[in-house]
């Protein structure tokens, strides 16, 4: 069956679409950023910031006391990491949130599929406002959940009355909405929020989520007030970004109790593995010195906004680790140039746009003398 | 929000059925064992030797290695993991296996899943033969693959013609194959295997899915060896229960390369955090030692199935490290009365039979004693 067994090796091999596979995936290619060694990878919005060493220690720590009992299957709630979230939320979000309101998975992409398991699925659709964070509608389909992609203003803002217009035509079971939007850095106003959630509960009751996976580097401040009262509203989260944990995969939600218990109702039993949560259990512990990367980070954002409107760059406003920049008539050939000069920035198919993560000083240092020289080598 | 909330402590708690969850959630609960906290738990198939205290540390080691590098999202395919997977497979299987046969995810029942999301589905239908893994009916229905209930004999075998019947009759996309067989622990007969597939085919091109879980406790072999010449099979594997981690979630597949590539076009993207893949290749390196307990175990397991029809019990026979014994009038008031003798096994709710997994020889002890108690009040 593979090539190294000789009685095969002569048989031709067999494609995906020789397979008894479902017709809308014949032809199509994994989602994924291309992963490319170059010396400067400013592509998938990581944390440039390794965890410091005594943090490596305390999870080497933690991990280890988790394996002496890796034979036993994991705590299926996750109740302690999910405190400890809760926690972290109350600290920072100006509420008060419990247990309850929490729900971990591997990746805010598994909470955002088990969020379509339970409220999207076959028969039922949801709405987006493009561009946006484009797993969004690829989770959607893999649910069987149909999409609906609504528009944004060229500034990539969201146009109030085209979101309830499209609301009150489709009526969608489920609504996306994201703040600090990716790929734009767009952060949402919180009248934008309620007015939405509102139409779409008037629409038919849906399921409003907010995705706000970038908060943390957000001029603003987070929308979980908003939850009080709209038992329909999920906010969801990540350890990827703020926290510099992308390795790990662990995403969260906060909504109301009622939310948690539903996607218990679809989560695969023990999805969160024992080593993951004691990972995050050992992040959650050194909460202050990551947020402090933080800030460094949100200086270096502001650098590289200030610095590519000086080059005469169209810049998209951020609130984000990234920033989204043009306007090239060919985007994908600057992203290439860029790549030429050992720096690899993000194509996301926005047209005439690309998107650039902050690094640290040294890797923002290298992408804007790479943008210096791209542009003198485009107008030349 | 919640209870701690005093604006809200007063207004009624939101249940699940007011949101607005897919219909056929409503009214449901979600699936897994009690986890009860008794002396002595053979309800759940783990393994009950703790990870050795050199493999404890080769996994903090192989976790700070991989901690150092936590804020980059981990290998998207995992291709050292599936590589040294394919060669355990290798060694022990009677094939020859590289990494493009080879795929793994967050437990088998995430492996299941993305199986289900490519070659199932809605207006797909899957076709198992129950009692069996019950997960394998959830899973399909959590993709939106209508779930067909195949049936076997009164001692827990497939009887091959009314098998090839139903496959006739409904011509499933996906047929779902057991061996060890989980509840019961029967192991299917290779020649059942191949005549399933060839009916599974002649029906129309359909995925049959050989659910090996357990293989490494039988007195037979895998049939890694059927691979060859059918790429519309997959066998699918676990470390949780031979390599005692079940606290690590880590399942596989084997199959054609074209099969890895189909789940790629589903599977979300960064699935496998960096920390559970260091894990699993530290235990990948400890297979003897780890291995070396399969073989206590299935001592114990033959222990049990001897005592328990020493005993007057009807007795399944096990390729696994779990038996199924019966046959109760009320069993749920068996399971109730060996739980009042401080033992935890499982009420699967296949009718007049409970399953008790194979422990450490005292647990085993605790468990005869506790049956012999029980039988004697019983008949009383």
């Amino acid at each position: 069956m593979t090539g190294t067994t000789p009685s095969t090796s002569a048989a031709a091999a067999v494609r995906i679409d020789d397979l008894p596979i479902r017709d809308e995936l014949r032809g199509q290619s994994p989602y994924g950023a291309p992963q490319l060694h170059v010396p400067v990878r400013l592509n998938t919005n990581e944390n440039p910031y390794p965890l410091p060493d005594e943090l490596v220690d305390r999870i080497a720590e933690r991990v280890a006391d988790a394996a002496r009992e890796l034979n036993r299957y994991p705590d299926r709630d996750a109740a302690e990491l999910r405190t400890k979230l809760a926690a972290y939320l109350s600290e920072t979000g100006g509420v008060e949130l419990g247990t309850a309101n929490v729900w971990a998975a591997n990746g805010s992409n598994e909470v955002l599929q088990q969020l379509l398991q339970a409220f999207g699925g076959p028969g039922r659709t949801a709405l987006g406002f493009d561009p946006s964070y484009s797993m969004h509608a690829l989770i959607a389909r893999g649910t069987g959940t149909d999409w609906i992609s609504g528009t944004r203003r060229p500034d990539y803002s969201i146009d109030l009355g085209e979101a309830l217009a499209a609301i009150a035509e489709h009526r969608p079971n489920v609504v996306f909405l994201c703040s600090p939007n990716n790929p734009t850095g767009t952060a949402l106003d919180p009248a934008v929020v309620e007015a939405v959630y509102d139409a779409a509960q008037a629409a038919r009751p849906s399921l409003v989520i907010l995705d706000e996976a970038y908060i943390e580097f957000s001029h603003g401040v987070s929308l979980l007030t908003l939850l009080e009262g709209r038992p329909n509203l999920v906010v969801s989260r990540t350890m990827s970004k703020a926290f510099g944990a992308a390795g790990l995969r662990l995403g969260y939600l906060a909504a109301d109790p009622a939310v948690v218990d539903a996607v218990q109702l679809v989560r695969l039993p023990y999805h969160l593995s024992a080593v993951t949560q004691a990972t995050a259990l050992a992040c959650l512990e050194h909460t202050g010195t990551l947020l402090g990367y933080v800030a460094e980070l949100k200086q270096q954002r502001d650098r590289i906004v200030a610095e590519l409107t000086g080059m005469g760059c169209e810049v998209t406003a951020s609130d984000a680790n990234f920033v989204q920049f043009g306007r090239f008539e060919d985007a994908h050939a600057v992203w290439q140039a860029i790549l030429d000069h050992g720096v690899l920035v993000r194509d996301n198919g926005v047209p005439g746009m690309l998107r650039v993560t902050a690094g640290t000083d040294a890797e923002n240092t290298a992408f804007l003398d790479a943008m210096r020289a791209v542009l003198k080598e485009i107008n030349r």
